[in-house]
């Protein structure tokens, strides 16, 4: 007997279909949430496709996951049954390494247990996700989710929205600076929206002048445009701040000379770059990586959405329809990330 | 009539060949320099085969330069007739720009005056350095030399001394840290020197198991061979900082994981590099360059080799035998840096 319906992908090369699974029993810390929404990224497709070579089948993707509780352990002092929560892209950790006493639980040296794909320490297998009707997580690992805001448009936040959040928090952006987002998708518009929020004068920077008008909308004071190389020497040397969301192969070198002396450009997509060093060596600039965020830094950021009335741009969809809005995904029609209805599947 | 002697790299295909040349006259803020010894870097090689794409000729490399005054003009105040000096790579700048004024001049606004291969603000043509008889430099980019250590040890600390302590003081590399020094140059073995000196626990990364016991003898308290994957796995990390000295095009990538959590690699080399940005993401760690150091720090780390009896491993040549020497650099056959005895040429 299977206590839970989902979709899941069972090869690389096959579409998502039906699957029928069992989540693990309840456990004193444990909370189980009914899932409402849950939003669609493109590393589920990443993964899904074994673009990283490390993925096992079946696997059922999704970590965008905003839901009720309807059960909780004996130990679970955080929350209530009824409470609206979220899970976002790790449902464990060791909690004693390093990393993990530092709340980056994503580093956490023995492994952080993601949402799906990962190495299941209870059922064995691998950890499914939220393109599902329930799940069972540790409450250390489940986010408070402020009542004030549009429920479904909430779910995106958990990945698109920390993993902007957080390195523009970490390198301090606020008032008096100029930034720059790299790209506008799923997690550029976040950048956007939060970079605005924390104060600072926002430039759109994008292959497609197209985008200008809406990334105006979302925050952004400018838009430049990467393929013009008069505009581009005009703003050099005068950014705070990049945030890189390219999520393809592409070339760093022409957005280095943007930056002021000693400033950092981030990348948070996983991707083969091309780097000449005369870029970082003349202006001691920096290329740095960031990967989502820890859990408190999560929660922070769930707190400063409430509070500033922060959701994402979103298109629903049924589960059903999955197959259909992955292919769009993949040709980057969709502005700015497909929320799956689970309520539609029960 | 010529005012000094030198060799200059007349196109760049030739051998180095004696140039005779007018220095300016003396300014009143000027010291003029008799030239006693004269670095040689692979940059002036560089510079001379136009690998950059910019040289103009005919060009007199050098910009590791010791000598003595022998002239000053009416409103100089730091120096006086006698004084044992240096000229590093940088011999003016605008003084007024934001980098300027925060001694970083390496990074002026409206282009540092080079030492060699600069636009002539005075005489025109391109600026000419160290491989003559005599210079004469603006005060305030001339740089005291302690009478303490062996002069013509001194010379390469202008630039290869420089290149190497100005990051690893700007990271704060100090006691309680693991720093890895790639590259066993002319770079790197003062870089090994000063992270010693500095107090941290240097490892010489290197591709040479046979420079181990000279990295021992610098400084170096373990030596890590970068090709051999399980010991590159087993310092997996440890490190705080990384000083990349490679001077030539290379896969950064093998050395990303050896990094802690949120630390940085240095790269001090202008060249192409081999980089996929999931080293950068997890573990939110950096890659930054450097350049040189403004004239302040340069100071600095005069006064600090000085304290710490810090000189460079040179071997001493002539000015007649440079085109030897050179082929010799392009073989990285020296231990660690030719000196030029100007002495001989006069």
């Amino acid at each position: 007997m299977s206590n839970t319906k989902g979709y899941a992908a069972y090869s690389s090369s096959e579409e998502l279909k039906p699957f029928d699974f069992d989540r693990r029993e309840m456990g004193p810390k444990d909370v189980k949430v009914e899932i409402d929404y849950c939003g669609v990224c493109h590393s589920d497709i990443h993964t899904a496709h074994n673009d990283w070579g490390m993925s096992e089948y079946p696997i059922v993707p999704g970590h965008e996951i905003i839901g009720h509780v309807t059960a909780i352990g004996a130990n679970v002092s955080k929350f209530k049954e009824g409470d609206l929560v979220g899970v976002g892209c790790l449902v464990d950790s060791c909690g004693e390494c390093p990393s993990c006493k530092d709340d980056l639980e994503q580093f956490c040296f023995n492994g952080m247990v993601m949402t799906y794909g990962s190495p299941d320490p209870v059922m064995g297998g691998v950890t499914h996700g939220g393109y599902s009707t329930q799940i069972v997580v540790t409450e250390d690992f489940v986010l408070k989710v402020s009542e004030k805001l549009d429920t479904k448009k909430v779910a995106p936040l958990l990945c698109a929205g920390i993993t902007t959040y957080s390195p523009l928090k970490h390198w301090k952006v606020g008032k008096g600076q100029k930034v720059g987002i790299i790209g506008l998708g799923g997690l550029g518009h976040m950048g956007v929206k939060f970079a605005a929020a924390m104060g600072a004068e926002v430039v759109m920077i994008t292959t497609s002048p197209e985008k200008g008008e809406d990334a105006k909308r979302l925050g952004a004071k400018d838009v430049l445009i990467s393929k013009d190389t008069e505009e581009m020497a005009a703003h050099a040397g005068t950014f705070d701040l990049l945030l890189n969301t390219i999520p393809v192969e592409h070339d760093l070198n022409p957005y280095l000379p943007l930056l002021k002396v000693d400033k950092t450009m981030i990348v948070v997509g996983a991707t083969p770059v091309q780097l000449h060093s005369m870029g970082l060596v003349f202006g001691r600039k920096s290329i740095a990586g960031s990967l989502i965020g820890g859990l408190k830094e999560t929660q922070e950021m769930m707190d400063f959405c409430a509070e500033h009335n922060i959701v994402s741009d979103v298109e629903m969809i049924n589960l059903e329809d999955i197959n259909k809005a992955w292919e769009r995904v993949m040709k980057a029609d969709v502005k700015y990330r497909f929320v799956i209805d689970m309520k539609s599947f029960r």
